[in-house]
C-alpha cells in the first residue's frame, strides 16, 4: 500500500517507534506486497504511516471541500490518505438536471481515482466510511460497505498527522415521521437518479387502465417539501420536463400533473434578494407550480402528505413522488466528535479562523459539516487596546488606532464590514465625540471610549452559507496554507496575535461571494452577482450554461456536460424509466 | 384511454356485445375521460376494446421481435396495444458494452413512448408484467410492479383479437444453487449496470488497506460462467477496461486482477466456426484469461464457485464477482401457457412457419421465448404426393414434380437446403435409379420411390438460434403479414396447402443470416458473414462498429452510442462506483 521503494525494515521500524504503548502487544504481523500491517489488541487493523518522514495528511470525504483540498495539495511535501464511501466527486449544483435527464448522471462525477492519477499517483484513496473520529490518539475508524478482511469485518483504523474533516451534512428531516421511508432526497447523485425513475413509474402508473381520474391525479402529483434553491430548481425542472418532454408522451395524462412546493416560511428563496423571490413567486404561478407557504409538513405516509397552516389546520394532500429538501442536518460522526471536543451544544462544528476545529489540533473541518465561528471584537476589545497601545499609556490616539487598523481588519472582518454597511468612509467615522462630531487625531480614548465606539461592530458577524462555493474555497485555501506551512511558520504573514505573541502564520479565510445562480425553468434563471447585481431571464440561462460548464472539474465532464445540453436542445430529455 | 371521438353510448353497446354470457354480472360501470371500465364478477378489472371495430391486437413485450413489430405494424388497420414491464427497448447487443462503460446504459435504450409518439399516438402502452395468457377467454392477466388501483393490487385485464407473445426468456440457472442470490446476470441492461458498479466496488474493495494478498486477489478475480457470445464478449470488454483503464488508475493491485472464463463443453463460442473458436482461444490465452473449458459449475457461494472436472474432481475457487451466462430458460408465464395449449412437454414455445402458436389461433409467439416448428417432409409426403399428381395417376412424372416444385420448395425449405448441401443442382437429382444414375423425365415414380427419394432431407431441418437478428426478423414479417391480411385473404400468395385445399395466405417466415459478430477485445472482432466468409482482426472491429451504430433504433442513440466511442477514445471509460 505504499511507495515500493522503501526498505521493510525501515518501514518497520518506524512503525514500532510509532506505535503507542498500550497497543505494542502484537497479535500478527502481515507483510504484504509493499504493505505492512498489525493487528493490534482489540482485533482491529491499524493503518501506519509509511515511513516517509512525510506528515500524514487523512482527508474524510471527497465533496466540494475534499476534492478542492486534493486539487490543490502539494503531495510531495505530505504522505496524503483520502476516505469516502464514494470514489468520485459530484459537481453538486447539476443534481436538480440530473433528476430530470437534462444532464446525465456520470456527466457531473468525476472519479477520485483521476485526481490521484493526475498527481501522479501522490495519495491514497479508500472507498470506506469513517465512522468515528478519535482525536486523543490521532485516528479514524473506517468500514467498507462490504466485508473485505479475513474476518469479513471490513474495518480498519487510520492514523493521522492532521486531519482534514469535510464529511458534509446529511438531510434534515427535523424527525418528521415519515420522511426517510417515504421521501426522496436531493444530495447524493443516486438521489437524483432515484427520482429520474420514480418519475417515470408514476406516469407509467398514472397511464394504466382501469384508474379513476383520482387516482391517476394522485399518481402525478408531485411534491417539494422545501422552498429552498435546490426544491426551487427540482420544481423548476421537472416542470419543463414535464411540459417540454413528457406532455407530448403521454398526451392521455398530462392534464394530471400537477407540481407542489411546500414551504413553512413567508416566501420561497428567502436567502436570495427579494426581487428573485417575486420573480420566482410570479413565474411559478404563470407556470402552474402551486406554491403553499406558510405550510409545515407534519408527517408523511405512503399515501398522503399531511401539513398544518394555521388558517386551515391540518390537512392531507395525496401524492405520487415527494422530495424533501428542507434543509442540511448534522451527520452521527460529527454528532459525535462535538461531544468528545466540548461542542456538544452546538449544531455545526466549530473552527476558527483558519478552519481549526476548536479544541482540537491538528484537526480541520471544512465545507457544510463545519463552521467558522469569527472572533468577536468585544470579547478581544481589552487586548486589541492593550496591542495598539503600545507605550501603555492607558488611552489610545486615532494615531496609536491607525498603526493596527490593517490588523484588526484582517482578524475582525466585521469592522471593515460595519464601516461599509453604515456607508464610513475609515475607522475614523466610527470615533464620534459626545456631540456627534469627528474627534481629533490627538484627542485621547480611554478604554470605555473604545469600547463604546466598537460596540455595535459584531452585529455584522454572519456565519457563511453551507455552499458548494464557500466549500471549494476553504478547500483551496487550507491547501495553500499546508503547502505554505513551512514558510510561514519562519515567515508568519497573518495578522497580529491579539491575545498572544507575534503574528499568525496565515491570514485568516475570507469567503468571496462570486455570485449566486437560481435557475427558475423555461430557459429562465435568476442571478444575483457581487455588486448587488441582480439579473432574471434568458441571458442569465445563457451566464449560468457558461459558469457552470466553465466551473466542471474536468475537461472530460466539462465535454459531457455540455454535449448532454446539447443532446436534450436536439433529441428532448429521454423517458426510459431506467 | 381511447380516442375522444367515438360516443360512449357505441362503445357500451359494443363493450356489452363483446363480453362473454358468464361475465355479465355487472358489478360496477365506471366511465373514465375517454375510459371505458368495469369490474366484473371476480373483483379484477377488464379492459374493453375501444369500439372502433378494428381488430384489437395486443402486443406483451418491447424487446427485440416486439419493437420490430411495432415498428412496421400499420396502426390505423389495428387497434394496438402494448404491455411490457420495461417502457423501454434495450439494444441488448451493446449489453457487454455498458458492463465497462464503453457505451451508457442510456444509450442503448429507447423509450417505447418514443415509438407512440412516432406513430402519431396511434397505439398504446401499458408499464406492467403479463403473468398469464387465457387463451380461451382471449384475455391476459397484468400486474404493475405497483399497487396502483384503488384497491392497492395493481391488477388489470386485457383482451385481445389477436395476442403477439415477445416476452423473451431468462437466464437459465440449472437449478445450480447459489446462482441466483450470488451471480449477475446479463440480459437486461439494469444487470449491465449491476455488473459495472460490481466490478468497481470489487477494485476498490481490493484496495482497502490492511487485506491479505489472498483476500486482494479474491476480490479481483472475476468469473464468467458459459463460453457463449455474451460470456465472451463481456471477458473481452472486461479485459480492455482492467488494463486499458483500471491498471492505470489502481497501479497497486492491477497485478491481482484476474478473468476466468468457465465452459462446460470443451470449446468456447461453439456456434461459431473453429477458426473463430480458435482463435479466440488463442487471444485469451495471450491475454492471460483463464479458459476452463470441460468444468461444470455445481454450486456458487458467496465466496467461492464450486465446480467439477473428470480429471480434478471438485474443486472450489474464490472469487470477487461472477457473471452467469449459460443460455437461456423458460418464462414461467410461457410454461403456464405451454401447459394449456398442450405443449407441456417442450422446452421452448412451438409455432408453425407463420409464427402462430400451435394449439391456439391468434396467438403468435415470436423471439426467444418461441421457437418454429418446421413441418417435416416426410410427414406430409403422402399428401405431397397427392398434390403433385394432379391426374391422381398414382404415379408421378420427374415433370409433374417439377408443376409443384416452387410450392415445396416453400413449404419445406429443408428440401432446397438439402440439395445445396449436397452440391446437387436441383430437385431432378435427388431422384436416382436403382444404379445412381439420374432419371428420365418420363419416368413414373411411385409414392415409395418418391418417400425413398426424400427421406433424408428432413435431417437439415434446424431450429432457428435465439438472436436479435432472428427476432427482428420474425417481428418485421409478422407485422407485414398483419398489414396485408385484408389483402392476402383474397389473394393468398403463400405456399400451396399440402393437407388442404387452396393456397396459404402468407409465405412462410424465412430468415436471412446476415452474419455475427464476437467482439473478442483489444479492437479485434470475429465475424461469420454469410457465404462463410469469415474474418477476424482490427478491420472487422471497424465494421462491427458500422455494423452496429447503422442498426440502432434511432437517430438519437445512434448519436448517443457512437459519441460514447468518440468519449471512450478520449478519455477512457469512466470508473466512478456510481
Amino acid at each position: 500500500m505504499s511507495s515500493g521503494g522503501l526498505s521493510l525494515a525501515r518501514r518497520a521500524v518506524e512503525a514500532l517507534r510509532r506505535t503507542p504503548r498500550w497497543q505494542k502487544r502484537l497479535v500478527i504481523v502481515t507483510v504484504g506486497v509493499g504493505t505492512l500491517t498489525y493487528a493490534c489488541q482489540d482485533n482491529q487493523v491499524l493503518q501506519i504511516n509509511d515511513g516517509t518522514g512525510k506528515k500524514k495528511v487523512v482527508i474524510i470525504g471527497t465533496g466540494w471541500a475534499g476534492a478542492s483540498f486534493l486539487r490543490n495539495i502539494d503531495t510531495s511535501l505530505y504522505d496524503v490518505h483520502v476516505v469516502s464511501p464514494r470514489n468520485y466527486f459530484t459537481f453538486t449544483p447539476l443534481l436538480p438536471s440530473v433528476t430530470c435527464g437534462t444532464v446525465e448522471a456520470r456527466s457531473i462525477v468525476e472519479p477520485i481515482r483521476n485526481i490521484v492519477r493526475k498527481k501522479g499517483g501522490a495519495f491514497r484513496f479508500w472507498e470506506a466510511e469513517c465512522y468515528k473520529i478519535d482525536p486523543n490518539n490521532k485516528k479514524i475508524h473506517c468500514r467498507s460497505d462490504n466485508g473485505t478482511n479475513i474476518d469479513g469485518n471490513g474495518e480498519f483504523v487510520v492514523d493521522y498527522d492532521y486531519l482534514i474533516v469535510t464529511v458534509g451534512a446529511r438531510p434534515n428531516t427535523f424527525n418528521t415521521p415519515g420522511v426517510v421511508e417515504n421521501c426522496h432526497f436531493l444530495k447524493e447523485v443516486e438521489d437524483a437518479q432515484k427520482i429520474r425513475k420514480s418519475v417515470m413509474k408514476c406516469f407509467e402508473r398514472a397511464s394504466l387502465p382501469n384508474l379513476t381520474e383520482e387516482e391517476r391525479k394522485k399518481n402525478l402529483h408531485f411534491v417539494i417539501i422545501g422552498g429552498g434553491p435546490t426544491g426551487v430548481e427540482f420544481a423548476a425542472e421537472l416542470h419543463d420536463f414535464v411540459n417540454e418532454d413528457l406532455a407530448k408522451l403521454y398526451p392521455d395524462v398530462k392534464k394530471y400533473a400537477n407540481i407542489s412546493v411546500i414551504e413553512a416560511g413567508d416566501h420561497i428563496l428567502t436567502m436570495f434578494d427579494k426581487r428573485i423571490t417575486h420573480f420566482a413567486e410570479d413565474k411559478f404561478k404563470r407556470d402552474g407550480i402551486h406554491l403553499k407557504t406558510n405550510f409545515k409538513v407534519v408527517k408523511v405516509s405512503d399515501k398522503a402528505i399531511t401539513m398544518t397552516n394555521a388558517a386551515t389546520g391540518e390537512i392531507a394532500v395525496p401524492y405520487g413522488m415527494a422530495v424533501w429538501s428542507t434543509g442540511i442536518g448534522t451527520r452521527p460522526i460529527i454528532m459525535d466528535f462535538m461531544k468528545q471536543v466540548g461542542q456538544e451544544n452546538r449544531r455545526v462544528l466549530a473552527t476558527d479562523e483558519w478552519l481549526r476545529v476548536h479544541g482540537c489540533d491538528d484537526v480541520y473541518a471544512l465545507g457544510d459539516c463545519a463552521t467558522i465561528t469569527q472572533r468577536k471584537v468585544m470579547e478581544d476589545v481589552a487586548a486589541i487596546f492593550r496591542v495598539a497601545d503600545k507605550d501603555n499609556s492607558g488611552t489610545l490616539t486615532v494615531k496609536k488606532i491607525k498603526n493596527v487598523l490593517g490588523d484588526i481588519y484582517e482578524r475582525y472582518p466585521q469592522v471593515e464590514l460595519y464601516l461599509k454597511t453604515n456607508q464610513m468612509k475609515d475607522f475614523h467615522d466610527l470615533l464620534k465625540d459626545s456631540d456627534g462630531s469627528a474627534i481629533k487625531e490627538s484627542k485621547e480614548l480611554d478604554i470605555e471610549e473604545f469600547k463604546k465606539a466598537l460596540d455595535r461592530v459584531d452585529s455584522q458577524v454572519k456565519m457563511l452559507p453551507a455552499t458548494a462555493q464557500v466549500a471549494s474555497q476553504e478547500g483551496a485555501y487550507l491547501a495553500n496554507c499546508f503547502n505554505r506551512l513551512n514558510y510561514c511558520e519562519e515567515n508568519p504573514e497573518g495578522p497580529l496575535r491579539i491575545r498572544g505573541t507575534g503574528r499568525h502564520r496565515f491570514k485568516p479565510f475570507r469567503y468571496r461571494h462570486l455570485g449566486q445562480f437560481a435557475p427558475l425553468g423555461g430557459e429562465q434563471t435568476a442571478a444575483h452577482l457581487p455588486g448587488d447585481w441582480i439579473h432574471v431571464g434568458h441571458s442569465t440561462q445563457w451566464l449560468w450554461y457558461s459558469v457552470y460548464a466553465s466551473k466542471q472539474f474536468s475537461w472530460r465532464t466539462r465535454m459531457l456536460v455540455v454535449s448532454d445540453w446539447g443532446r436534450r436542445f436536439i433529441f428532448g430529455r429521454d423517458s426510459s424509466s431506467l
